[in-house]
């Protein structure tokens, strides 16, 4: 048994109460719950776990202020971000709840018997998608309420119907331990057995790489550095049966300046873009980190106005002190390496807090420097200048998988972005245009996800309703009668409300 | 340059013309025209994918009699077999034509904008699934038609929008070649880019290795061996943009004889088993190699049934030498283990055929002995007496993965099927009852997959309509105007015939 307390990011000081470390044995208890808990929560009724999602959301907000209070305090993020948070974290539970009751999630295909059928008769053959059982989560230190404990990962898996076991993330532990309070308050109110979910609470990687190579984890959800992610996914392909790992990781996310856009407003998008750039202290996965664009006049005026606006960006406070060395490591780096001048420097910051950077390069050295696409996890970002067309779909097609992209563009640039379009489809998971990447909405169109290396796993998505899809798999019943099969696959389950292929016609309730 | 031949299987000499091997430098080929075909083949109208799907299923019919004859040589396998087989391939491809035409797997979803919203507005969100990029497909040795060159991953992988290249398998190198040649006649018939098929002719392990580390390959397609599986997933993770690898490899495929089904009609189940073991020589993935049952009066029958016919079975031809020595290895290894005694054996093979066999052993000397559950690839199966149900449970739980798992059953054993059925869905992709599951249909609500190791990744089948799904990856377009989106997920399309989820309400056309 050891002891850890969080740390307040603003003072870098310890706080809160004293927390007791029960080593890698909590994950034994854990994992054993979560497996005997699994065949009961998997039967229950969708509408059921419905009820138990929007009950989370109702535990969690009458946490109060307390909870507010913990995560401002342990990540340094403002109040109004974590409220917003809150309602985020709220939102995603009842989303998930509403697709549980739409009932569509469950993939309920049937091919009716044909007795009569030549050469041979077909079986009654019936599919349905059954959770992949327990899910160890990991949460993100960027957002302390809505991509961790209760997150979008923790919501997804639980509404799959998959039990979860959440390694705490060590930046925000009494945010953790309230969440989870709640969540186990729900659990109880519920009916549940509790080991429908289950809280690691400690500092240390060997927690989390015990949870993931426990035999009962069937899959891992994860948010955060492309060396965490990558650590989890080798050790998941390495146990004896591996699992997937939806670890969702790096991302520079380009923004291309085009050139109508930039002639017709380039000083208001370099002002818009410091907005972004800043917002967070950059703390986003889908902070805009590369920008593109061809040379020109509009450019010229995009970067004067870019370059004032982050020169009189505050410092910010940074999640934790090991982001912040991070940050300042990597800027570091930009400012010292070839071919790269530094356009502006935001207000120094202090021990705990960072101020933010702007630099430029040209195609031909950022082509020749592969270091200069790794992520800053921060207020940091690098201007690509291209001298053509051409030289642009180059830097583009070198690009690594990314969470998104974004457009600027006006009408005139059309052609051009019909050229790059689909170049961009194949590196990214979110096209946007005239906007900026670090709205993500929660919705049923989002995909926040993207090929390697913004993910293990392009073919899903950690926000959003399509995310319920990454913990479930198809089985098939043949010629199983109707008192043995699950109830929404029988035939009298029709008005349950849930769609049906039936022998590839969609039918609706 | 190297140069080889086809065997035929029942003589076990070289027969067929001589091929000319190209080496490895026949996947930098296949690839790079993959690659530079992969943009304006996944932009070709779903209606003209499913006419390609189409046109390679008359291709095929139109070799005629000659692939018949080469499938025959090669493999040792009937004729009646192989005309089945035939047909099945053509009613995959004519299928995903249908899954292509119906449009549901594009996944649309639309989230319209709300500008009125507070605290902001929501920006409008598309969602469509994109293909992957090239596939990579290693057919089987013992469907040289159905899991081959024009086999289901090939179909599914076509079907997605995904150029495919394909590394014949050596076992039946003339059939593949005279496959490969009818699908690059569609290909050039549609008015293809020639790269959206490619072909890779060789014996050697080097070729298949090279071809899934090219950087240009996005996903793998395997039907066959564990050690080959697990090898190929290996080298797949361990790319520096690791890709997925849709690997179906072992099963024993358990069938469980219940107490009141086997006393109704034990000898029936005994000479129905023996057929089903031994059809094709017993070279079936969802071959019945594991048999299950609780002691008493009607196993006893069963057991004396099943092997007086497992006894009459002629010997057949196997696939290739080395399935037929392993097969012979597999039958020793089980006749020589501890607790396991042989019930029956078929007609000794001579060269190139071999004989069934029947083994039975106790649970408890199963569950002590792993190497008990290992596949034996063709008509060998082994029978588990078991106590009681709880020893009959315990051996189930105990199970690796599996493709099916079959319940004979009567209305008296409902009750211990129900107690059952949750622990066989955590074990495998397809539970059927009162049948054999060495019969796999091609519909909408087939799985054929299951847990590790039964495949690498059981989120999905490799047979049936939803295979699909294996190549595609969702991609969000925001914000994006009516002219640069993909014309499916325009206002304007809503008359196009797919499903929409619009707002999170699935409507059909």
């Amino acid at each position: 048994m050891t002891e850890f307390r969080s740390i307040d990011a603003a003072t870098g000081a310890p706080s809160g109460p004293v927390l007791a470390v029960d080593g890698v044995a909590q994950v034994e208890a854990a994992c054993a719950a979560a497996d005997a808990a699994f065949d009961a929560y998997r039967a229950t009724d969708r509408h059921a776990r419905a009820a138990f999602l929007e009950a989370i959301a109702d535990e969690i907000l009458a946490i109060g202020d307390d909870l507010i209070v913990a995560a401002c305090r342990e990540s340094g993020l403002p109040r109004a971000r974590l409220e917003g948070e809150r309602g985020r974290t709220m939102g995603q539970l009842r989303l998930f709840a509403q697709v549980l009751r739409d009932g569509a999630w469950q993939g309920i295909r049937i091919d009716p018997a044909m007795p009569d059928r030549a050469p041979l008769p077909r079986p009654d053959l019936r599919m349905r998608m059954i959770p992949v059982g327990p899910v160890a989560v990991f949460g993100a230190s960027n957002f302390p309420l809505a991509f961790s404990t209760a997150g979008g990962d923790t919501a997804s898996a639980l509404a799959a119907g998959c039990p979860v076991v959440v390694k705490g993330h060590p930046a925000h532990p009494e945010t953790g331990a309230l969440v989870a309070a709640a969540i186990a308050r729900a659990v109880a109110a519920c009916g549940l057995p509790a080991g429908v979910f289950g809280h690691l609470v400690g500092p240390s990687q060997e927690l989390g790489a015990a949870l993931v190579r426990d035999p009962r984890i069937a899959a891992v959800g994860f948010t955060g550095s492309r060396a965490g992610g990558l650590a989890l996914a080798a050790l998941a392909a390495s146990r004896p049966v591996p699992i997937p790992v939806y670890a969702e990781m790096s991302s520079i996310n380009p923004v291309l300046l085009m050139p109508a856009a930039l002639q017709a407003r380039g000083a208001a998008l370099g002002t818009a873009f410091a907005g972004s750039l800043t917002m967070g202290a950059g703390q986003f996965c889908t902070n805009p980190g590369l920008l593109l664009a061809i040379e020109g006049e509009g450019l010229d005026a995009f970067v004067a106005a870019a370059a004032e606006a982050v020169a009189q960006a505050p410092a910010q406070v940074m999640l934790t002190a090991g982001i912040g060395a991070a940050y300042r490591d990597g800027v570091a780096d930009l400012a010292a390496a070839s071919g790269v001048t530094q356009l502006a420097a935001g207000a120094p910051g202090e021990a705990t807090s960072c101020g933010a950077a702007l630099f430029q390069t040209t195609a031909a050295a950022f082509l020749a420097n592969p270091a200069l696409a790794h992520e800053v996890f921060g207020a940091s970002s690098l201007l690509v200048r291209c001298a053509d067309e051409a030289e642009l779909l180059t830097v583009l097609r070198g690009l690594e998988g990314q969470l998104t992209a974004t457009l600027h563009l006006d009408e005139a640039d059309g052609d051009l972005a019909a050229r790059v379009l689909p170049v961009l489809e194949r590196k990214v998971g979110r096209i946007l245009a005239n906007g900026w990447p670090t709205g993500v909405e929660v919705c049923h169109a989002m995909v926040h996800g993207g090929p390697y290396p913004a993910t293990t796993d392009p073919r899903s998505t950690s926000v959003g309703s399509l995310a319920i899809e990454r913990f479930l798999r198809p089985v098939c019943y043949q010629n199983i009668a109707p008192a043995l099969l699950p109830p929404e696959l029988r035939d009298d389950a029709r008005g349950d409300g849930a769609p049906r292929l039936i022998d590839g016609v969609l039918r609706l309730a």
